[in-house]
């Protein structure tokens, strides 16, 4: 590990401060069970570091949280009421990796809660310029700021940056949370909370702008092919295509998918170990009981029935050509990579209700999901941005303690309107 | 007009997600007269797009509206009614031209109503990078955002933009206003605004700042060379002078002074095809019945009369230098420039009541305004900038529909104190 | 001076507007004492240009302000008070010259009180790239914001920018204040309150964070060591070290120290006539009646005790190697930096008491402060951070004249909690 360190800094061309990780090693290198307990207090999180720190009821929680908060957004009182719970919060958006729809989405995601936000965007900023090390800025930080939500080039920085917190906390001194919102090719948790958030909008089979528009869910399961259907996530065929290999959104999404029960998942994407499943994730839902198919094309017949026709969701990817490595070029010339792109026949004989998703952006020049697609009622893409707003408030939200007041008030004002229409959005 | 886009994709090293605007050619292509409906939602505007959207009803409104805003913002009160006016919306400014005047001044108008402010000013974007095209950001934006401000060196790029919002709507999705804050070298709506806006101040007569200090409008009428002084916006002369060929912002106020009736516009500029008025323009002027004079110097006289002495209102420019074509050095070396320049000598020859606007910036090396003349009571650039935060919180306050509320407030608190102090600014 | 400023102007390569600073020199060549006056209304800060404004009842009270500031924070109520104080004043920070740390912290402070921040941190806007010239700038600023916040490279750009204000406020024309938030080599005033505010509250032995925890102000009396112990800043050994030539924020502090009685200063720096203490300063320190001393390290012996024992406080500093002349290359080889930089050895043979500030970031490389000292009881850098924004909330506060409102409110609310405990934070 102190060698992987070492070899990121040089690659990433970090400089020697980076390696004052190296002193969090030991507490990084613990498996990720034991390591979730630091992140979390009295079972709630404290800092929102791995997917890993969210089990199905937490999801399940957050997910309502996303739900009231969208709703109460509708109208004047409830936005107020919003706006009204966290002002005396200040947010530092620190991200020095550039990212405009993580970073724009948690802007939306605070001022809905009336929380403040601040920004550091420059990977060097002045005082770092001045030989001040990353922890030294981290702590000044924390000094003006309530919450640390950030996004760095070299992986495990926020979770570095945890450790850094609870050791404060330890001395006594100021101590604030920590989101991590993507860190290197590792993790990108809020992103993972926001595909399952609209998994379970979609498969609630409630509202008619998340899930087909022209059938309900019980005119659903009166179709004969659809019989079986359940509502939640539990028993889905859940496909991901593309760049498997080094999408960390994949990563994280199949690792919570795994969580429930009775799932299967299709992984499509070119054969080559560097596009496709990697054995260590593979080995990890194994572990967990998940049906697991890898195949290369989504006409690839399983139990009989093309892939592309037994989807419940499909997780479209861009093809990361920004981390392709000049000795694949060989490899990669020999893949058909348009078998990698949706085409409107395709989707046509997807399931009715099935969800396209992407985690955005997508790639115009490749074209796995070409404009054409935006109106089959199946896109969820842009619906799956907008969700990644509310679910992130869910997350400041909880991690500042107003999710129950939320609940509360919202109890207390839209009880009696069982049927709030869901669909002004 | 599909060659000039491309043309222009060329020249500004544009790359082909451009061309996409193409598919919204048929609809740029019809008379502005016919598109301006596309623009407005029963009779108000829906997105602000042209100058040609505003008639004069709008103009006399939206200076209502400003001026209701600027005096409640006067005082506490009024102040903390404004600010809760529109807490709940978020605006995105989206500037990939620079310009750091109109962008303060979008972020004040915002933050005057209560609005949150966030931006995009890198013209390339993380997103954008990895082959996002422009308007999956547009729509991004709009999941996040209840407003897009935006300024494009691309021409119509916002036009586009409103026609992707409608047709969201069509098809039953998030959609929401376009404010065109600048866009490639053709329109600048909101300038023309302000700088109508500040001649309506002025040609109240009312405030003896917007105007002459030390003579109300009745002593200015006793004196015989004004005896036919009226107030308003019609039946003046309005003096054009520096680069008027390549000006957006003089194209866009010549464009909305000849609404008015009784107009004289007399556009001093060097005899070059470049710099001097536009044929089109030109036409467009005549065919609405304005007075129109072309001269080469302010000492030409019109009906025996130096130009410099019969204007009501001069609109100075700056030469926009960074335009110049290296072909036209030659002729440009032929001019006299300074004919185009101001002096102390020559303001103090203009009427009385006279209004200099200029769109800033200045160019402090060309000197078309030496700073000598900042004191002088009938210069105008200043208060014209802080009257483009006013005119355009009247902007947004009508696109979200409290134009209404806010002149109700208004009636109700200040009615009975008619002599109201506009002057404490 | 007007040699010198064509010297900065031409070093700084600045073009030739800067020289119209040249305007403001006469005023600028006043000596202080008659300057501040300028600065000043009914003797409350209008601007806030140098550290020389503030007299010693000032900073006692710009320190009870902050105080209030920080206590009513801690709660929901008392925040929501600050909140509204000023919702409706919007503030420009205009930081040309980079600056992380001083940016944050004017941000945070500005929040706190509800002011709502904007920026511009562009050295050349692009309206400066069109020919503007600085005071158009700035005026234009003056439109839309209600106070300017600047940092720049160019010495005494700030108080010009105050006559500009003063003039403006002559000519009954719009006139907001102005804050110096550092300008070239000269002043960084807030700097220097921020760095007595440190001391302020670590000499008023009360909170048991800003000074030894284990010990109460009666039992360090107890101590025969520190029976002459008295609360407050006089008759304290103040340590400096580091930099001591070219750091402002030294000569901003002592400059501000020299106010209270019976203090001695002790410059601990290496003995070149860049890096120690400047005639200029010296005189004024011994003019106003510092016992004063120079040496070249702490081990040094004053009244057969070494320096290093007998500091009340000490102020560290970064040997600033990004200003140093490659002339001085040789110079410097020949002394020994380690001397600069603490030791745990040497922190624990400083006083009980004792506090080591440091005006941040500090540098890694060199290690004048190894982060092993970060948890030493005497380590004040970090809080001294966080003091920086609440006492930056208190020159607002008084700028706006609501310093007052506050120390109303809090009178009311908090007098009978005479035991509010303080150490939350």
């Amino acid at each position: 590990m102190s060698t992987a360190f070492a070899h990121e800094a040089r690659t990433t061309s970090m400089n020697r401060d980076d390696l004052d990780l190296n002193e969090y090693e030991p507490r990084m290198n613990r498996p990720v069970r034991i390591k979730i307990a630091d992140f979390q207090r009295e079972e709630r999180p404290k800092h929102v570091i791995v997917s890993d720190q969210f089990d199905e009821e937490t999801l399940e929680e957050m997910a309502g949280t996303a739900d009231m908060i969208r709703m109460l957004a509708k109208t004047r009182q409830g936005h107020s009421f919003l706006l009204n719970l966290l002002p005396h919060k200040r947010a530092m958006l620190y991200f020095t990796q550039p990212s405009t729809r993580t970073f724009l989405s948690f802007m939306a995601a605070c001022q809905i809660l009336g929380i403040t936000c601040n920004e550091v965007r420059d990977p060097s900023t002045s005082s770092e310029e001045k030989g001040e090390s990353r922890f030294d800025s981290i702590r000044t930080f924390s000094s003006y700021f309530d919450v640390i939500i950030m996004r760095s080039v070299l992986s495990r920085f926020a979770e570095c940056c945890a450790y850094l917190m609870n050791d404060l906390e330890d001395f006594n001194h100021r101590s604030i949370p920590i989101v991590n919102a993507g860190s290197g090719a590792d993790e990108h948790p809020t992103q993972a909370l926001l595909d399952i958030y609209t998994l379970q909008r979609t498969f609630k089979f409630e509202s008619t702008i998340d899930s087909r528009r022209t059938m309900s869910y019980e005119s659903l399961r009166r179709n004969p092919q659809y019989a079986g259907l359940t509502r939640g996530l539990s028993g889905k065929v859940y496909g991901f295509c593309g760049d498997i290999g080094r999408g960390r959104t994949v990563r994280s999404l199949a690792n919570l998918l795994s969580l429930y029960r009775d799932v299967t998942m299709v992984f499509v994407s070119p054969d080559h170990p560097k596009l496709s499943l990697k054995p260590d994730l593979e080995q990890k839902l194994l572990n967990r009981n998940v049906r697991l198919h890898q195949v290369d094309s989504f006409e690839e017949q399983i139990d009989g029935q093309p892939v592309i026709e037994m989807l419940d969701a499909l997780y479209m990817t861009r093809i990361q050509r920004e981390h392709d490595d000049p000795n694949d070029a060989g490899a990669y010339q020999g893949i058909d990579f348009r078998k990698y792109c949706l085409t409107t026949e395709m989707v046509a004989r997807m399931k009715d209700y099935a969800a396209i998703l992407h985690p955005f952006p997508r790639d115009k020049n490749f074209g796995e999901i070409p404009p054409e697609i935006d109106n089959d009622h199946r896109a969820m893409y842009f619906r799956q941005a907008r969700n990644g707003m509310w679910i992130r408030a869910a997350v400041l939200a909880s991690l500042f303690g107003v999710d129950r007041q939320i609940s509360r008030y919202f109890q207390s004002e839209y009880t009696e309107r069982h049927d709030y229409n869901e669909d002004v959005l």
